[in-house]
């Protein structure tokens, strides 16, 4: 990725990632329009069978698509929903019956031996088993019942941006599927996702205020936990400037000691109930003088210190998370070219990482 | 708590913390000679129920003590499990069918309106409902059909010490309970414990360590896991210190590229499948040049920068988290003294927290 090119220079730090941030808008449109029916299908099979408990699978990046998934499930499906700790089966050997579960595993490249495992094992243990993946042909797809591929193409940037906005669509139209919706609050996304991603300036601007930061915390509550979750990992790996997410009430159970007026905070505020279930949190950070950056809407934004707005009229609440992320991947890739480092090719990491 | 002695002078910082600190192995007696019939009782009762499905509720501590109850279950018992994202109920006003489901909602206080409401609206749904608690008379031991104390005595330092492995002790019981165990593996922790926390001057030579750390980072995996999230909480909600925790298999898929030279990393190396399972996470950290910091056997502790040696010499795994916080806690404490802070008073934080 860092081989010279023809005239000897090597290529602009970044070009990879920045390359696969501005496909999202691309990849979104061929989800609703290609792969839709499909997951559609996928979704009114799996639904005939009646499972009672979603059990997903993940690690990094998908797994706060996970994330997102397991408060869909929960609150748009109405059926109680679990993140797996995965070494209970691969390095304890647990073998639950899992009857009427069904279990999604999430992962990019659908590689990882763990998963693969893991994912066996519960196929074996008498789950319903999904892959949802950005390989149709890796080994998890195959492993799995059933398969919904993300469509977001071949990803080479270490840090994952393009797939994760795609394993989030993807699932959204699943669990709509499930529940017999039409997942039509998604068609707005793909024009949405064109202009936040043009506003590239703004996430500039933003970014020089952390560019010297020794350290972060995001927040967020409901819906846009997730994505709290997603932005920290991006900004670990790129910047490497260690990035702490809380749910906003989690933070009130300890973390808070921690923000103060030089620990910058960024808060995702999803507009909706999720939102006004961090309002008291928000409170409680701009009594203590924290840096509060906010990515939400106009009237949030305002509140804070500073912030990026969203357009978040006539956006679904459950569907924001797939905008919200977009100015976060900006920044955590504006922050890294701040500091002088290459968020294409963050040290020490691997792109299919084989935990075991 | 910071009111002056009778001889007019500030009571010592950390006086409470320490004195909690030092009860524990008594707290863990007591669980076991007077807890122990009852939460079998208890066990036996819900056990008969055949319930299929375990959901796990909890915030802060508590909510890593829910995790360890987590591994229990999927590897002990072999049960599916998930930890319940409250806001979906309390936010969003989810109400999935919880018929043949366990939820166990685990909190030194049961006081938190948010956990009170959720355990009241699970029980709505069909749920068997069981709160761990430190407090018998609590609007959330009211509320559930079945109650769990966990005899710690009142609680008192912000810092939650005792209460945390007595509600480890407690699950463990009521795990065991469920599947018909005997529990007897718990038997030697009390004088296990006592042995540990007189070692306190090895543990302020460690301390030493980190009194000028910007960060630390925190992992382990299986069993250990949980001890490594309520570790980075302790340290964060006493010190001030960003403390990350993360799974070893997570620190792969990403945050290890935050990790170097510069960033000390404390690994818990429980004896058995999930110290092995971590073996090749060390490995990596070593080859990077981490300060290696490791919470486990004579052996593990040799091939690390420094440590704490744990006895496991007969102690089962799934007991030894109820031992590897120990040396956290005093290093949380130690750490925060060096650092001229009170860990008994943390800024910003009140014993009860109020999330809706």
């Amino acid at each position: 990725m860092s081989a010279p090119t023809p005239t000897g220079q090597q290529p602009m730090p970044g070009r990879i990632m920045s390359g696969e941030m501005a496909e999202q808008p691309a990849v979104l449109r061929r989800i609703l329009e290609e792969g839709a029916p499909r997951i559609r299908r996928i979704a009114e099979e799996i639904a005939a069978r009646g499972p009672r408990f979603v059990l997903l699978t993940a690690r990094g990046t998908s797994d706060n698509a996970a994330l997102y998934a397991k408060y869909l499930v929960e609150v748009v499906l109405g059926k109680p929903a679990g993140l797996t700790s995965m070494s209970t089966t691969t390095a304890y050997g647990a073998r639950p019956d899992l009857t009427d579960c069904l279990v999604v595993t999430v992962s990019q490249s659908g590689g990882s031996p763990d998963l693969v495992a893991s994912t066996r094992a519960a196929r074996e243990a008498g789950a319903i088993t999904l892959a949802v993946t950005n390989n149709a042909d890796s080994p998890l797809a195959e492993v799995s019942e059933f398969h919904i591929d993300v469509l977001a193409g071949p990803e080479k940037a270490l840090p994952a941006t393009k797939t994760y906005t795609a394993e989030l669509l993807a699932l959204y139209l699943f669990v709509e599927g499930l529940r017999g919706g039409d997942g039509g609050a998604a068609k707005i996304l793909p024009e949405l996702a064109e202009q936040i991603l043009a506003r590239q300036d703004e996430v500039r601007a933003l970014a020089a205020r952390y560019r010297f930061a020794e350290r972060l915390v995001l927040t967020s509550r409901g819906y846009g936990y997730p994505t709290a979750k997603e932005a920290a990992l991006k900004l670990m790996e790129t910047s490497y400037i260690p990035a702490l997410s809380f749910s906003g009430a989690d933070l009130l159970h300890g973390p808070l000691a921690m923000v103060d007026n030089v620990s910058p905070v960024i808060a995702i505020v999803t507009e909706g109930k999720g939102g006004e279930a961090l309002q008291p949190v928000l409170d409680r950070l701009r009594g203590r003088g924290a840096d509060l950056v906010v990515i939400g809407n106009q009237a949030s934004v305002d509140a804070a210190s500073a912030g990026f707005v969203l357009p978040t009229e006539g956006v679904a609440e459950e569907v924001q998370p797939i905008l919200e992320i977009l100015p976060l991947q900006m920044l955590a890739y504006e922050v890294t070219i701040a500091r002088g480092q290459d968020p294409d090719a963050p040290r020490a990491l691997a792109k299919v990482t084989e935990t075991r």
